[in-house]
């Protein structure tokens, strides 16, 4: 299993064929999309391990430390120009929502954070100021969900802003939710309300242009308290999860809603191997968020479908456990789990049957 | 601790200030340094935490899962461009080496590897052959190590390739060796040898100048089989972490050689309150270093001491510990730790004493 960079022909190979170093043969990342690329990386580590319960394919991964509970560990990168636009993001608020979307990821697994490390890479545009600024989101979010900042690094960047962030939490092994646990019958639940992020989005995207054509303007963003507070500064829904364990629940299957409802419920299809119908009707919509779609001609249920960083929790539970989770506050019912073959059903408000479809929110890949 | 965007009176600020959001005051990182930014966020971040062991400044941080063992955990960014050259660095090496290094920060806490995530920010450039590459040199490594991959994510990159690995290993408390435990007396050792991977690094960018200039011209790089080696394939030192455990020694202080020998001295200094003598006699060099560092112009021992990426063992132990270690396969005594106010100390093989300078190994920061 030597790697020798002698005998390979590395070398004569790379310096031919400049720095893409594929060989001639060339398959686009946007082929395969984000997903398609981790089950192909997936595919190859699949070797058991001892400390390993669950690897590559949940929110987080799922290790054996020795004691009671398990690890859990999950990490996320953040890039200035595909994740977030300084031009409307302040790094206070954007440190905070770092922090704040993987604490979601340990919730989505029905664990606990415990500690954060945090990688930044930064160009020579940033200031020790501006290093502060973050942090201090950073510090507020860790106040907030009673987590440890243990260690990171700080590099110099390429190109504009790069935030890494690594969480490790704990679950007890008897009330850890995976993606893959929803049987038919099974009722799908979210937290919260939904699309009010990606609404905010569209209200900071359309004052960014303005303030581009007119730099004279300061954009009035009061009306819209709900939805810019949603984009800029969402919370993990610790909540929810302590709310499940005092009802003495545990959800068969959950995930957090970061790429849009839609996408996340196919990931449960896809892990659980069972199909969903989900009812408009039944969609939670703050009011400024169905007000706010109508404003800009988009379709409510479609906002709410497909806008991304809800950061809510998705979950099923069994049809025994719903009258411990039906009171529970800001927990709404949105459909239920079905046999395989069934089909990923979209229930209209007029009862017309429309299959689900999973747009999910890409981010581009940029030029070099 | 609420943060509210709309209270705070961001958005005129930041719309107005444009992109840099440092508000005015500017210091520039560099100013500061890497090491005096990481104290900086250091000192923000000192709440005790019931699970924290020991947080930032160590080679990992330190937690307390509840098992008998202590979890390490540590975090790593590699951008192309600033830490490495796919001029020279084939992916499959360059996945290899980023696997090592991280394992080497576990070995620095006289730890056991456990589990690695990747995270990969892609520019369009990089094709799925591309990735593919680099990961069969990831999963060599993880084979080599006995470690599993179980996470991570690959995202757009706003410019390059930038690799982030997080690492998980684990150590008993009664081996755990940190940064801060050498006393005066106590004897400074090294694994395997120094300064071979700068004299690479040296190789693979005077031929990456000529081939700028003569592309039909091939490199041969045949006759630096080590220090080429050395530079795209370092190995973490796991045999030594093993050799102590076997010789019923743990080290009174450990680091890994990453930015050079004397930095990581300065870094024992530092966190110990101690000083050290360091021998020019004593430093442990392969004869092609020696020798091509002569060809190159270069003193030797100024290559030993300054060149990075050694990924080398630097520890000390305490002197009834020494018979323990003297036989130990690629240990090398270098020096001893003095009280402090000694003086940081290198001593010539004339027998002249200079102060030990920390020049480190410096990366750029790029420009916007």
């Amino acid at each position: 299993m030597e790697i020798s960079y002698l005998s390979d022909g590395a070398v004569p190979a790379v310096y031919l064929r400049g720095m893409d170093q594929d060989g001639g043969n060339r398959t686009e990342i946007g082929e395969l999309g984000e997903f398609g690329l981790i089950d192909r990386i997936a595919s190859q580590f699949q070797q058991p391990h001892a400390a390993v319960v669950r690897g590559i394919g949940d929110d987080a991964a799922v290790l054996q430390t020795g004691g009671d509970h398990y690890l859990l560990w999950s990490t996320d990168t953040l890039a200035e120009g595909i994740h977030f636009d300084l031009a409307y993001m302040p790094l206070r608020h954007l440190g905070f929502k770092a922090v704040a979307s993987n604490v979601s990821d340990i919730c989505a697994m029905n664990g606990k954070a415990t500690a954060i490390t945090v990688g930044l890479g930064l160009s020579n545009r940033f200031s020790v100021e501006a290093v502060d600024e973050l942090y201090s989101g950073i510090r507020l979010a860790c106040d907030r969900y009673g987590i440890a900042l243990v260690g990171g690094d700080t590099t110099a960047s390429p190109k504009g802003l790069v935030i890494h962030i690594g969480i490790v939490g704990q679950v007890a092994p008897d009330r850890i939710a995976y993606r893959s646990g929803a049987k038919p019958g099974d009722i799908l639940c979210v937290s919260g309300d939904l699309g009010a992020a990606y609404l905010g989005l569209q209200i900071l995207e359309r004052e960014k242009r303005i303030f581009l054509q007119h730099p004279e303007m300061q954009p009035d963003l009061s009306k819209f308290p709900y939805l810019i507070e949603r984009q800029l500064k969402p919370e993990a829904r610790v909540k929810t999860v302590e709310a499940l364990e005092k009802a003495g629940v545990v959800p068969s299957s959950m995930i957090d809603i970061s790429d849009g409802l839609s996408s996340e419920v196919f990931h449960l299809h896809r892990h659980s191997g069972v199909d969903f119908s989900v009812f408009e009707e039944k969609l939670p919509l703050d009011q400024s968020t169905y007000d706010q779609a109508l404003a800009f001609n988009l379709d409510p249920g479609t906002c709410a479908l497909n806008g991304g960083e809800d950061y809510e929790l998705l979950f099923t539970v069994r049809q025994e456990d719903w009258e411990k989770v039906v009171d529970l506050e800001g927990i709404t019912a949105i459909g239920y789990a079905t046999e395989a073959g069934m089909g990923m059903q979209y229930i209209s408000k007029a009862g017309n049957v429309h299959p689900l479809m999973a747009l999910g929110w890409q981010h581009g890949r940029s030029q070099d």
